[in-house]
C-alpha cells in the first residue's frame, strides 16, 4: 500500500507547463521546459525532475531569464547552426535548432549546434538522445558556475561542466552517457554535510587549497575534477570550446553575472553532430560494428550508462509516473501560488 | 661532465629518416615518420622519441605496415576529409590531410579529418598542435589494442585510447593535452613488475576480473580506465567514433589483426577541427576569452598540460637534442644493421 499518485507522462506535462505559463512563461517556453522536466521525472532522474520547477521559477522571479524568449535559428551554407536563445531557457532553443543541425550533419557529415544566451537547468542527455533518435551521433557540453578548482589549483574556477555523448542503436535505446566533469555534484557535498559524514578523499579542497574531507570546509573551498589532471583537462576544454569559442560565458563569468549558485546559470552550449552513414564512407556497417562493441561491454557484466534511466522510462511509459504525496503537494503549491509561492 | 651528444633537430631528422629509408621506407614515409619521432625526442618525450624507431622497423619486418604507402586524400564539398593511408604509418597521411581539413574548417566552421587504414605508433599531440599552429582548435582520438576492461567489467576490451585537444594561443605555444584513457600505460605495469613493486589500487584487474595490485596478475588480466565509469565512457566513445563510425578497427579488432601488442597497431584516427573565428560568430574575442581562462588556471599554480614538453623544446631548439651514448649506439646499430638488427 502506498499513497503515491500515478500520473501519465502527458498529464504531468500539461500540469507542469500550466505551472510555468501561470508564472509568466509563454506557452512555447512552458511546453519545452515541461517536456524536459517530465523526461527527467519519467526516467527517475529525481534531481532533474519535478524538483527543478521551483528553481526555474526562482530564476524567473530574480529576473535572470526571459520567460517569453523567442529563439532565433541562424543558418547558412556552413556546418554551423546557431540559435540565439533570446535569454530564455535552453530547451526551446535546442528543440528549434535540432532538426536544422540534423539536416546539416546529413548533408555535410559533421555539423555543430551552438546555443547562445541561454539559461540552463537540465541534463544534457535530452540533447544527445534527440540526435541519436534521428540516427546521429553527438557530443554535448556546456560550462556552469565556477565551483571546481583545476587539478593542482586551489580556488573555484571551472564549472561542474557536463559532457554528454549519444550513439544511435538500431531498434533500441541509444548508447548515452552524461556526467559532470567534477568528481561529485555540489548537492552531494551538502548531503554529506547534513548527514555529518566525512567526504571521500579527493573530492575537494578547503578555502586555502588544502585537501579536505570536511564537507563544510569543502563548501567554502572548491570541488575537484574527476580523474585528476585528465578530468581537469577535459573540463578546461569545455570552458574553451563551449564558452570562449562560441562567444559565451565561461564558468567564472557565469558566476559573476548571477552572483549566486542558487539560480540556473546563464551561458551557451555546444553540440557536435556526426552522421555515421556519411562518416563511415561505405567502409562497412558502422551500426553493426557499434553493436559488437556495446554488446561486448554488456556481455562481460559491465553496466551500460543510462540503463537505469531506460528501465525507469519503460515503467513510466506503461504504468505512468509515480509521484509521492510531497511531490504532489509541491506541484499544487506552485500551481496555486505562482511566483509568490517560490522559496529562496 | 657528460658523454652525451648534442645533435640539432635537423641533423637528427636526417639521421632517423636515413635509418628508415635504408630499411625500406620510401623517402616521403621515412621523412614524415622521422619528423614525428624527432618531435618526441625534441620535447623530451622519451617514450615517443628515438626509442620508437625499433618498433617501426619491427612492424615493417613483420610485414604489418606498407613502407611505400602513398596516402590518398579524398575531399568533396562536405565537411569530411578522408585520407586512405594505404596501410602505411599515419604520419604522412596526417601531414597530407592537415591543410585540406584546415581549409574546410575555415570555410564551414567545423570539419573532420578521418584517417583510414593507418598504423599508429605516436602520440596525438602532433596532430592537435599542427591544427593549433594554423589557428584552429582540434580534438583527436583513436582506438589501440584491447588491453583495458570497461569499468565494472573483467576482460580486456577497450584500448588505451588516447584523447588529445589543442587550442591556439596568440603569440605562444598552444594549450594542448594528450592522454591515454586508461589509468596507466601498459609499459608502467611492466616497470612495476620489474621493480618488484605493488601497483596503486584501481589500476587493474586479474584474469578473473578481481581488483589486483600485483603487476604480474595485472599483466595477465586487464588495465582499468582512468576516472572509473566516466573514463570508461569516454574510452567507449572513442571506440564508437574513431573505430565503428569511421569504418575502421575497434581495439579488439586491432588486436585480432596483429595477434600481439609488440607491433604498432593498425586502425583509423578521427580529428575534429573547429575554426574559433567562425564559431564565435562575431560575439567577442574567443582568443582573449581563452587566454583569460588559461591564465587563471596557471595563475593559481596549477600546471598547464604540455608545459614540460614546451620547456624541453625550447632548449632543444636553442642548443640541440641531447642523446645518451646508449641512444647514439642504438641509432648506429639500426643504421648499420637495418631490419636484420631489429630485436623481437
Amino acid at each position: 500500500m502506498t499513497d503515491n499518485t500515478l500520473i501519465s507522462i502527458q498529464d504531468l506535462t500539461v500540469l507542469v507547463s500550466g505551472i510555468l505559463t501561470n508564472a509568466g512563461f509563454s506557452q512555447p517556453q512552458g511546453d519545452a521546459i515541461a517536456r524536459t522536466i517530465v523526461a527527467g521525472e519519467r526516467d527517475a532522474c529525481k534531481s532533474h525532475g519535478v524538483y527543478r520547477i521551483e528553481g526555474c521559477l526562482r530564476t524567473l522571479k530574480a529576473e535572470k531569464v526571459n520567460p517569453v524568449a523567442q529563439p532565433k535559428v541562424m543558418q547558412d551554407d556552413s556546418a554551423v547552426v546557431r540559435v540565439d536563445a533570446d535569454a530564455g531557457f535552453a530547451n526551446l532553443a535546442f528543440e528549434m535548432g535540432a532538426p536544422v543541425v540534423a539536416e546539416r550533419a546529413r548533408k555535410l557529415g559533421i555539423a555543430t549546434l551552438i546555443i547562445n544566451d541561454c539559461t540552463h537547468f537540465a541534463a544534457l542527455w535530452p540533447e544527445v538522445e534527440t540526435m541519436a533518435n534521428l540516427g546521429l551521433a553527438a557530443m554535448a557540453m556546456c560550462p556552469s558556475y565556477a565551483t571546481v578548482a583545476p587539478a593542482g589549483g586551489s580556488k573555484p574556477l571551472l564549472g561542474t561542466n557536463p559532457f554528454a555523448f549519444g550513439w544511435p542503436r538500431p531498434g533500441g535505446t541509444p548508447y548515452v552517457f552524461d556526467f559532470a566533469t567534477s568528481v561529485a555534484a555540489r548537492g552531494e557535498l551538502e548531503l554529506y554535510r547534513r548527514a555529518g559524514k566525512q567526504l571521500p578523499e579527493g573530492w575537494a579542497v578547503d578555502a586555502d587549497g588544502n585537501p579536505t574531507t570536511d564537507p563544510t570546509a569543502a563548501l567554502a573551498g572548491a570541488m575537484l575534477p574527476f580523474g585528476a589532471h585528465k578530468g581537469s583537462a577535459i573540463s578546461t576544454m569545455i570552458e574553451l570550446l563551449a564558452g570562449a569559442m562560441i562567444g559565451d560565458f565561461t564558468s567564472p563569468e557565469a558566476l559573476d553575472y548571477l552572483g549566486t549558485t542558487t539560480l540556473a546559470p546563464r551561458h551557451g552550449e555546444l553540440i557536435v553532430v556526426f552522421d555515421p552513414l556519411r562518416m563511415s564512407g561505405g567502409r562497412g556497417d558502422a551500426a553493426a560494428k557499434g553493436e559488437a562493441m556495446i554488446e561486448a561491454i554488456a556481455g562481460q557484466g559491465a553496466r551500460l550508462p543510462s540503463q537505469r534511466r531506460f528501465t525507469a522510462r519503460q515503467k513510466s511509459q506503461s504504468v505512468g509516473i509515480e509521484l509521492t504525496p510531497a511531490e504532489m503537494d509541491e506541484l499544487a503549491r506552485l500551481r496555486d501560488g505562482g511566483l509568490a509561492a517560490v522559496r529562496d
